[in-house]
């Protein structure tokens, strides 16, 4: 497995630290293979399980990640996406080798049409983005990098969506055997995470919220994440929207690092919860780049607050 | 000096190699301390001299670099910059720990200021940003990082301005005892490196030249750097302001990540001499990511060609 997985990249910005009070690593997944860290998870699934086809819904980071991954296996890889993805998406898994599945989501829900695939081809695998064993033990590499920084952490800093890879790292850092806390961090408008943790069960958001972070438009927690993260996570911190931005811009500022919002909520959380880390040694993990360019210029173009 | 010195950050891309009809590999120095390779001089300067305060003449990446690399070492940094720079690029020193000396360059021109400078504090070092043998010793240790890259490089292609990183990779790829060919690019309109190689002698630009890669708009190579490279340099590659700013498209495309102009040259230099590079392994030096944000926008709006 390490022999194909990127190593983090680790960045360290002086500007950064002197305007967050607190002493940040970077630990960015923006140039892991197709730009996330879902390579990490896509590539351990498709490597681990026997079947010679993959078949996954995925508008986002999980189906290019399969895909490349499929390709370096040899194997064949579908991904169900709804017919009204951004093209630059959909060209991008069909670059790395992907067939994608277009959905009519009016008519046919994602979920109906993975189904459908699955009926007829019963020979393959149906991979799950973040609610898989396979998932966690592959993003738990990148828990395992973590826990050989120099140095230390007095805290780590891990975007969710449906939990794979903050319970990737909880389960990497055990292995190492750190107790660094981890915190996870959500959108406040997606905090299923957060409601989930006071709850001590799975809550689900309602309907998808239309966060920025598109990475955390899941409806919950996948229940393997859950088994994890109920007793692993420190915390859960939600961010506004405006946070998101404002993290997206200095890192892109004072880092030079071009991350999606779902990857800067790491620093936002850093900038909404300054009371809880100045002072410390922070890993803020960005978990990935893609990001729409258009927003991104939107983003980078507004004023600073 | 490798405690302190950020390694390069190395980058892949398959979407990258699809474009170029090549196998890159990226040696970003945007994760670099300040953002770009100047740090790996400068501090090598600023820790090499005796003297406790150091002068120099720069509105651009050294001035940073050195006046970090002098706050780490607790010594002065005053940086001779003209009164129209950029307010960026000022408070990027000063929040550096360097002190600005502004020079009303249509009264004064940096190199006089410099001298004035230099006559009132007798006890200080003098820096050159490319034309002093610490220099190229401090670049060398990215040629050495080159060196070490698994697999090997067909060729390694670099920025130059004054030709101090050229020379430094020149210099450290040989002291690691490797024979890859280093081609040098520079833009079409600033393209002195170019003449000064067929001429045999350094040949001048008559003007700063106004390209988009502003760490070229250097008048000529720097005399030490000259003796490396006209025996070291396999060839110089002249790049159109078009493919420098295609360049910087690419990269952050399909590589995620955010070059300055000058730092992009190396990739406009595979695009433009694509009969050359076809199929080889070539390693791209990216020399920093430290851009106008406007000028980046523009950039990155573009339409594509």
């Amino acid at each position: 497995l390490h022999e194909i997985i990127r190593p983090t990249t680790i960045i360290r910005s002086p500007r950064l630290d002197s305007r967050t009070g607190c002493s940040i690593t970077l630990a960015s997944e923006t140039f892991q293979f197709t730009g996330s860290f879902k390579f990490r998870a896509a590539y351990n699934v498709a490597a681990s399980v026997k079947q010679k086809m993959i078949i996954t819904a995925s508008s986002g980071n999980f189906g290019q990640a399969l895909a490349y991954a499929c390709s370096l296996l040899g194997k064949q890889c579908k991904v169900v996406m709804p017919d009204n993805s951004a093209r630059v998406k959909v060209e991008a898994v069909k670059e790395f080798g992907g067939e994608v599945d277009l959905v009519k989501t009016t008519e046919t829900s994602r979920s109906q049409r993975l189904a459908e695939l699955a009926a007829l081809h019963t020979d393959a695998y149906v991979a799950s983005a973040y609610d898989d064993p396979l998932v966690i033990a592959g993003n738990a590499s990148l828990g395992k990098e973590i826990a050989s920084l120099p140095g230390g952490a007095d805290a780590v800093v891990v975007p969710i969506g449906g939990g794979g890879l903050s319970a990737g790292i909880i389960d990497g850092l055990r292995q190492a055997q750190r107790q660094w806390p981890v915190y996870g961090c959500e959108p406040a408008m997606a905090n299923d995470a957060s409601r989930s943790l006071r709850a001590g069960k799975i809550i689900a958001n309602e309907s998808e919220p239309q966060t920025i972070a598109d990475g955390a438009r899941t409806l919950s927690i996948g229940n393997h994440n859950w088994k994890v993260l109920k007793e692993g996570l420190q915390d859960v911190i939600e961010v506004s929207e405006k946070s998101i931005e404002e993290a997206v811009r200095l890192l892109f500022f004072f880092a030079n690092l071009k991350a999606e919002p779902t990857g800067a909520m790491s620093l936002a959380a850093v900038l909404t919860r300054a009371d809880l880390f100045a002072g410390k040694k922070v890993v803020c993990v960005v978990s990935g780049g893609n990001i729409d360019p258009a927003a991104f210029i939107r983003i980078i173009s507004a004023a600073k607050s």
